[in-house]
């Protein structure tokens, strides 16, 4: 992989030390524009910008000196000249698409830089999946660094993955070109417990002189916390109020906070810089998850950034925050983060520091948009067979793979149901009575059937239980490939001939979301790569995403984000009632337990 | 050497785990201190610290919980905690003391971090010579990290060092574990002239991912410094008014600013800070060069603390110049510089931040130093002979071999003269009508005779020459075998004999300095470690290099740092006249010139 690897600042110091000496000509000058200074928080009017082999030479009153007759000029006419934003903790699969579609829909907004955790990938391919992802994106004209992934399966005993990650995997994975560190450890317990395991994979990274994601999803700031941050992790995008990023800076660690088109963590958490005024240097921006309709609707970090500076930042503030906040973090100040001599090329001229409207961006010194508009390709990778035949059922599935069946004898029982709450990840562990036909429970009302079903080893399994909140009427299913984060298949309906329908279209694709009804299937998202990406343009898989809800809303639903609910349902980290391939699972105790708790 | 790297963060983590959740007690506690967080900049009272396997463990309102009844309980009753201080750059033979001693000296003052380049001992011994450097670094109980030397010698082809350093040697520097970059680029010409020897030694230091430092000693900061920013290094210390100090920091370079003995760069350079408001990150303190006299009664990096304070810095912004912002800008803030979890604990005590007392100092979890008392050893490495004997003399020198030859039958001649100037480095090339005696050229009134002693390869060789300006009356001479910076041996003198015996006398005691009056020693500093460094106690060092100072009153030298004056004649890196082994060297430009310029 090394020869698609950007050539290093060593690499072509020559050039660069030629042209800022005046021996040699600029590829290209960026004239007279703003600079703006992330390391002294200073804007400099009236400075040009000189650049070779992709990388910045020269930042000065003026260039002419190094610029020759086939120098490539832009003018800067007096914009800003700010470095290009960096995402510092990111899946790219939430996008359902490739990196290098999901490059392609963020280089207009500015985006040139993106830290990466192939999570989702790593449970359906392991080792071999992040590879893949890492590979592909290493071939873009922008910056996507990997993050190797450290919990898979993120509940060990409680899931069967397609693959588990291993210390020994993430010591390998740690002398890849484009790793910079670990992903997000979520095992937070784990790492309180001093659990060997995941204390082997921080201790391979640190010693690689790589950083440590983290994840620590929990209030509670006692000695848990203590002891968290004792293992190692160095960053938590986790907080959601003032306190909690207040704690974790005193701590040592970063603060990432984040707005994903789900999050909204910005606004309660930037105050700790804004009002309490502590030294913005150790908080970050991110986005941690971003759907497709949102990138081509809204922006990526563009709109992370504008956030930021509407909840109240000074604006150069919130830029450190986006640039050479995260390339310090992860050891890269040298490579990214600024707009200074051996750095990669990556500027974006704007002429509102406020608003941040994105006119042109340059990665690696090329011009890769305009007005919005891509101007350079985004090269995909040749995904193997493997990766892309990942739905591997046992058998064409059938009604009959979806019945429940009831205690012989039973008219009714009470079952144990997924409660699903508006607008929170979290669950309710509620009861339901629900009438027996046939011997078989029936769903009723909002009451209706969930199936976890097993696409990783074909081995035919099928979860059956309960779920409520959907709101879904008449006979329909919903089916998901993506299904945190074992990411087997789950599927919701009121219906078993359509939830079997349904699987098999899914099985038929390749992995995606579908939705029944009557037979007839209403919205369909090809997610061929892992069952989890579309290597499609964002522009497709928006519309077809705003098509499958607008086919949920026509089938009941009024959920907002109702897809995401649907595909967290099997994430058994998360309390309180979740499905997954061994069970119903009570994730308040870690217990799995029936779905019939008793006949009426 | 890794049995004496201090164990990492990983090795000690589940040890720090267990202490933070509470399952076991931690070592020590320090209880009830105003916590100083320098990644907030905030100071926060009423806070614990408890600390296991030598790190930090746990900051928080109560550590009561991991504290046993084996517990080191220290009682900070209500003093300020701050990180233990970092000299971001210096150079140990400076102080003419082994690491060992030169901890020693330092310890009682706060500082807990060095950043070390042992450039002088470089020249004399080469790759050897900077190997026990380091070794000996490590087995000391604070952090005493090793740049690599990279100038070595500093002018080649003007003079003739001891050992030179290749890329090879620099390369093969980076696998050692307490190395972390590369030392002062002074080839500051070099590096814009893209010499590839000079460049090959940053590639392999960025290579390594460890950081490079700079040497930019010019006020131009036109494309000449573009060059050598687009060169690689990372630093700068060389900056002397505030102009210097942005223009560094705004092309992502760090300014680092100095207060050794003789230099004053702090007052000048840290306005960039207090008045023009530049994000202070990017800033950072160091001392360079401290005498022993300095460490005895001034201090060392509390004194350059104080120091920016006084000039008007916010007390815990100074201290962030001095712990996080070193710590980060050499790739160790999860190893050193803040007092947080997983860090090495290095902490001082102290009641008042602006005065700065160092009450009590704790490097490592362990109390080091009390009200400036040292309470721990610090181990000598076992210095070869190699090291010992480097005062390489080819005979016994005689007044002989301080004969300056007239041309034939001339009765007066007209010669070059080294010119000293008061408080500056930079010499004058003077001119100077002088008698000739016997055929011998002699010295009158303020102008005598300077020699350069080979002494690396016992060549026998004796480089003379004319110097004016130290006063000195009488028949006496003064040798030194600190040189710099190929540190063969430099004697001053008025008196041919004076001058045989002193050089003599170096070379019996295996190096150091020496003065000489009417055949009578009147002052000696032995300095037998390379001829550089003396493994005595800085006490005793800097008795006697006062009493050389007072010695060389007492000839009738008036000079401030008449020492410093002496010992950097040779140094043929800076204008305008020096002397080397290869002869007098005009440093303007940097050609050889002969001692008699004509007849008169």
């Amino acid at each position: 992989m090394t020869d698609i690897v950007f050539p290093s600042w060593p690499d072509v110091a020559p050039k660069l030390i030629s042209v800022a000496a005046g021996r040699a000509f600029a590829d290209t000058v960026i004239r007279q524009g703003k600079w703006v200074n992330v390391h002294t928080r200073e804007v400099l009017p009236d400075h040009d910008i000189a650049i070779v082999a992709g990388r910045i030479a020269y930042v000065g009153p003026d260039a002419s000196y190094c610029t020759g007759p086939d120098t490539q000029v832009v003018e800067a006419n007096g914009r800003f000249m700010i470095p290009g934003l960096c995402d510092a903790h990111m899946h790219i699969e939430s996008g359902m698409l490739t990196p290098a579609e999901f490059a392609r829909a963020v280089i207009p907004h500015g985006t040139t830089s993106m830290f990466t955790d192939p999570h989702e990938i790593a449970n359906v391919l392991g080792l071999d999946g992040v590879k893949y992802m890492h590979d592909e994106a290493l071939m873009q004209p922008v910056n996507i660094f990997t993050q190797m992934p450290s919990c898979a399966p993120s509940a060990p005993g409680l899931e069967t993955t397609g693959y588990e990650i291993s210390p020994e995997d993430v010591a390998e994975a740690m002398s890849w070109p484009g790793i910079v560190g670990l992903g997000e450890m979520m095992n937070f317990p784990g790492v309180a417990n001093a659990d060997p395991k995941m204390l082997a994979e921080i201790a391979a990274t640190q010693r690689a002189g790589k950083t440590v994601g983290g994840h620590y999803a929990s209030p509670d700031l006692g000695p848990n916390f203590a002891a968290y941050v004792a293992g190692g992790p160095a960053d938590d995008h986790e907080g959601t109020c003032e306190a909690d990023a207040i704690a974790r800076v005193r701590q040592g660690m970063r603060s990432m906070m984040r707005l994903g088109s789900a999050w909204y963590d910005i606004e309660s958490q930037i105050t700790a810089v804004t009002e309490k005024g502590l030294d913005p240097r150790s908080f970050i921006l991110c986005t941690d998850d971003c759907h497709s309709g949102t990138l081509v609707n809204d922006g990526h970090m563009n709109r992370v950034v504008r956030h930021a500076i509407a909840c109240g930042c000074d604006p150069i503030v919130a830029l450190q925050m986006a640039t050479i906040n995260t390339a310090t973090h992860f050891g890269l100040e040298r490579d990214i983060g600024s707009i200074t001599p051996g750095r990669r090329a990556d500027i974006i001229l704007t002429s509102d520091l406020t608003e941040l409207p994105i006119e042109t961006v340059i990665a690696r010194g090329r011009i890769v948009a305009e007005s919005g508009s891509i101007k350079v390709d985004c090269p995909h990778y040749d995904w193997p067979d493997s990766a892309r035949g990942t739905i591997h059922l046992g058998h064409e599935l059938g009604a009959k793979d979806f019945e429940i069946t009831a205690p012989e004898g039973a008219n009714g029982v009470t079952v144990n149901v997924i409660g699903m709450v508006e607008n929170q990840a979290p669950t309710k562990a509620l009861m339901a009575d629900l009438p027996v036909l046939d011997g078989l429970v029936e769903g009723e009302g909002d009451t209706m059937q969930i199936a976890l079903v097993e696409r990783h080893r074909a081995t035919g399994g099928v979860t059956n239980a309960f779920v409520s909140g959907f709101g879904y009427q008449g006979k329909m299913a919903m089916a998901s490939s993506v299904a945190h984060d074992s990411h087997h298949m789950i599927v919701v309906g009121t219906d078993r001939e359509q939830m079997a329908m349904a699987a098999n279209r899914l099985a038929e694709v390749g992995g995606g979301v579908t939705l029944f009804r009557d037979g007839e299937e209403l919205a369909l998202i090809e997610l061929p790569i892992a069952g989890l990406m579309s290597d499609k343009p964002a522009t497709e898989v928006a519309a077809k995403a705003q098509a499958l809800g607008e086919a949920m809303q026509a089938c009941g639903c009024s959920l907002n984000n109702a897809y995401m609910q649907h595909s967290l349902l099997a994430l058994v980290v998360i309390p309180e009632l979740r499905i997954s391939d061994l069970g119903l699972v009570d994730v308040r105790t870690f217990q799995k337990i029936p779905v019939i708790e008793s006949v009426t």
